[in-house]
């Protein structure tokens, strides 16, 4: 896979595309990252790439022109069809499902706007996918892009290696994770729960499907709604609704 | 503001806190950033952070005591009590209001694993508050920390100049934002709508309030549910409710 994100502040990229997991994935070729700034595409003599609105008002405008050049220029160097993607809190909401159909393409360019809004225009002929990472404003779609191209690429055939084991999936089984205990088993008079240190593997089983049960329907009843819930769940479930 | 990110990667924050308003902000004094390396902190002779866990099962939990002397070490630092925060798919959606929540705080902590689950009684006795910014899964949590720093540090006062005007806040107004344009007004082909160039700032309004509206009905109704419609608002609602 190719990923590309167009940005104004390319430094940014530095640190999280060359740690951990995503320089594993660069390592063993299953993903090549590129950085453009696209303010080198502004055909503008002092290299403007945005402008003000028309109609007025606060703020500035990102100009059609050097992005749909940079745009253009990255297609021609490139035998895939990118998926051109905006992060914008106008966008389609980012979860692990999006992150599994973008893991299926060959190919993804990030526009990465700062401060700035988009020209319309952007948006209607040259952007693919608009995605939201959440309800919350930041300060450009550059750290949004980082976090989509991180949750896409670990899902890249060969990117996880076993000792990645993905134990913090949470969304793979539809229900939140049971908790987790290490040793040691009394660390300042916390102490592991009992049944974790039995050695009965089929009462630790049964203890962590109800505590990821517990914490589901404590946390994220939501969840439940579309999760296929058995006979005994349910009639658990019943027994804590009637505690409260 | 003080902002510690508690990490096993921490040259992944170089770029991201050295550019841009979280670069400004700590120019303005508004924020100082500390990035530690938890694993300086293991008693262990090999300095290892994790260890199977309890009740057996693939992956690695990541041991209380390194975490708990790290933190107790940076509030003994500190004449602040931090607000400790975990990132992971369990906790609290993250949304704007929240950024605001925490923007009034004097001190964030935030603990970042990497693959690894959490011993629970890091959980239990020591984190304030668990976040997650979305229900998708991420190799760790330095980008959801480093997205909740930046949506934070940004609405501190003084940060935000005048020429960062926050054009995508489209969560103050409760709507999208309404579409923008720059020049040229004729882009190959593709026009600016003649409205934005009529000079008639009244029309002009009712348009990006129209347009606004219609963004909103068309990607995120239920936005409308918590807004307080005008009885003009309702009936183009209505309109084109029946158009469909």
């Amino acid at each position: 896979m190719k990923i590309d994100f167009m940005t104004l502040f390319p430094e940014m990229f530095n640190g999280v595309l060359n740690e951990s997991i995503l320089k594993k994935a660069q390592e063993k070729e299953a993903v090549e990252f590129r950085v453009i700034n696209f303010r080198d595409y502004s055909s503008n003599k002092h290299n403007t790439v945005d402008d003000y609105p028309y109609g007025g008002g606060a703020g500035m405008v990102l100009k059609p022109q050097p992005i749909f050049d940079a745009v253009e220029d990255l297609k021609k160097q490139s035998d895939t069809t990118p998926k051109v993607v905006l992060v914008c809190p106008q966008g389609e909401r980012f979860t692990q499902a999006k992150a599994e159909q973008l893991a299926t393409e060959d190919h993804l360019l990030f526009i990465c706007g700062h401060y700035e809004g988009y020209d319309e225009r952007i948006r209607e002929h040259l952007v693919t996918d608009e995605i939201s990472i959440g309800d919350f404003v930041l300060t450009g779609g550059e750290l949004a892009s980082m976090v989509i191209a991180d949750s896409v690429v670990r899902l890249l055939p060969g990117v996880l290696g076993n000792e990645d084991s993905p134990i913090l999936d949470s969304y793979s089984s539809g229900l939140l994770e049971h908790p987790h205990y290490t040793r040691p088993a009394d660390f300042r008079g916390m102490k592991v729960p009992e049944v974790l240190l039995s050695g009965n593997h089929k009462k630790i089983e049964e203890w962590r499907e109800q505590e990821s049960l517990r914490r589901t329907f404590t946390r994220r009843p939501d969840l439940l709604e579309s999760y296929p819930l058995t006979d005994k769940q349910k009639s658990i479930i019943k027994r804590w609704e009637n505690e409260n």
